[in-house]
């Protein structure tokens, strides 16, 4: 059966998007193609609540869009240290939305999407994003980053499934 | 005019509250009166998204109830380094809530809370419940000790009003 795969690249600021939809039958060339991709953005003018409001409506509106099967989300750390509680706050009202809508999920480290699609747990941004454009046969890599970055996430889980 | 104001103390497993009903009038001995407090609780064998619904749904019960006219919630640093993440993806929910409701809401740092209620800013904690007790002139320090330091938010938002 076909699965909509919608990877989530979680911020306050942005919020990456991009969804896949997984042919069954495996490894052949047409079994996995794009949905679309974007982002969700708040500016920093907004109060930190306004911009929480329009995560959880816009998160709301792009699940009842893309009606995805599974969410890949980023697992968060401590490394991002400058702005780690501004992104943990906005991933728990992503975690909320996806409760409400009743999505399971799958978690992953940059390492492990890093591993998961060229093979190597430290390779750069670019190697990534190159091997999203290839996995998806596209012209160019998706602009921005964030919705990169969120593609990745949905080809590591459909990797893994 | 009468004010209601709502201490919240966030956590994702307890979250304290206390609310209060400050009379006009300034400093008079019946100033302040207590409405009630008490935790909001989640369990850590419930999914993370499941604790944020609970979260999300008991608290606009609790303004329903409540309806304050104004929020005193606690900053949060990198100090809790524990559950940093786990507290601000609650906070999130929290905040997420409070901008539904369009309820405003200042913010104190633990080290405000202290030298709001006892002159110290590095009073411990004991003397903090004990100003809470005198201030809102109860027998006995409210029970659990989450909201008896959503109480004292609640209370430092007052005097600095």
């Amino acid at each position: 059966m076909e699965k909509r795969i919608l990877g989530l690249d979680p911020g306050l600021a942005t919020l990456g998007f991009g969804a896949i939809l997984c042919h069954p039958g495996g490894n052949t060339a047409d079994a996995v193609s794009i949905v679309d991709f974007g982002i969700i953005q708040t500016t920093a003018n907004q109060e930190i609540g306004d911009r929480l409001c329009v995560i959880y409506d816009d998160l709301h509106s792009l699940l009842n869009y893309i009606q995805p099967d599974l969410v890949a989300i980023e697992k968060l750390f401590f490394y991002r240290m400058g702005n780690t509680i501004a992104v943990a706050q906005a991933r728990g009202v992503i975690m909320l939305v996806l409760a409400q809508y009743k999505v399971p999920f799958v978690e992953f480290t940059p390492a492990q999407v890093k591993q998961a699609l060229t093979g190597h747990g430290n390779a750069d941004k670019h190697d990534v994003q190159q091997a999203v454009a290839r996995e998806l046969k596209l012209d160019r890599i998706p602009r921005p980053d964030d919705a990169a970055d969120a593609l990745a996430l949905g080809l590591a889980a459909w990797f893994q499934s």
